[in-house]
């Protein structure tokens, strides 16, 4: 779009929801349920974020305990991995961290907007 | 409030806006400002943080070029430190982040009332 503007592209948010000291969700977590959902194993979600195979099952077990309910459902495989899948808890959640989103940027469009035009001009480029 | 409930407390949010692959404002850059303007000084502004004098001046550096205008204007002094004061650039950058987190809160609510009532009980205090 403004690729070759020298305008800042414009602003993105990453929002972290922190529950108390030990519970917290954020773009990495909701990145890894998305892609879950989509290649239907942990391994693999894991692996396309460049993310280690012990972290990403760290991740999930952080959410599966987070929760009441959990968010994965796995079957534990060989090296090869085995399935994994959302349960409705983890899609939920997942919707309701994208949902928030969306809120927060159409809620505070003024903010974003003044924020940026306040930007320095540089010579960016949008990612 | 909740502190002897087995109730996690309600949750708190972190919030980076993030222009492009240099700018970004969040949690920590915010409180830096606030404390400056409480205290005039970079380096108190830091200690308060536990945050280096050198990683305050860079904030503080990163914010300064990212932004048109300064948003913090210094005395350079000695060891003991100079004074250092918001422009209206930095009170503005301030009170619309600060703005931008309150429309956030209020406008997913529900969300986050949502994803609140999903986990699971501990013994969590507030803190």
């Amino acid at each position: 779009m403004m690729s070759h503007s020298n305008r800042p592209p414009h602003p993105a948010l990453r929002i972290r929801i922190v529950f108390g000291k030990d519970g917290m969700i954020g773009p990495g977590k909701a990145e890894l349920l998305e892609r879950i959902d989509r290649c239907g194993s942990i391994a693999a979600a894991g692996r396309e974020m460049n993310m280690s195979y012990k972290r990403a099952w760290e991740l999930i077990g952080t959410l599966n305990s987070m929760f009441r309910d959990p968010v994965v459902e796995s079957t534990r495989g060989g090296p090869g991995g085995g399935g994994a899948v959302l349960t409705d808890t983890g899609q939920q959640v997942l919707a309701l961290y994208r949902a928030f989103e969306a809120q927060c940027t159409n809620a505070g469009a003024q903010q974003l907007d003044s924020l940026h035009a306040m930007l320095s001009d540089r010579d960016v480029q949008d990612e």
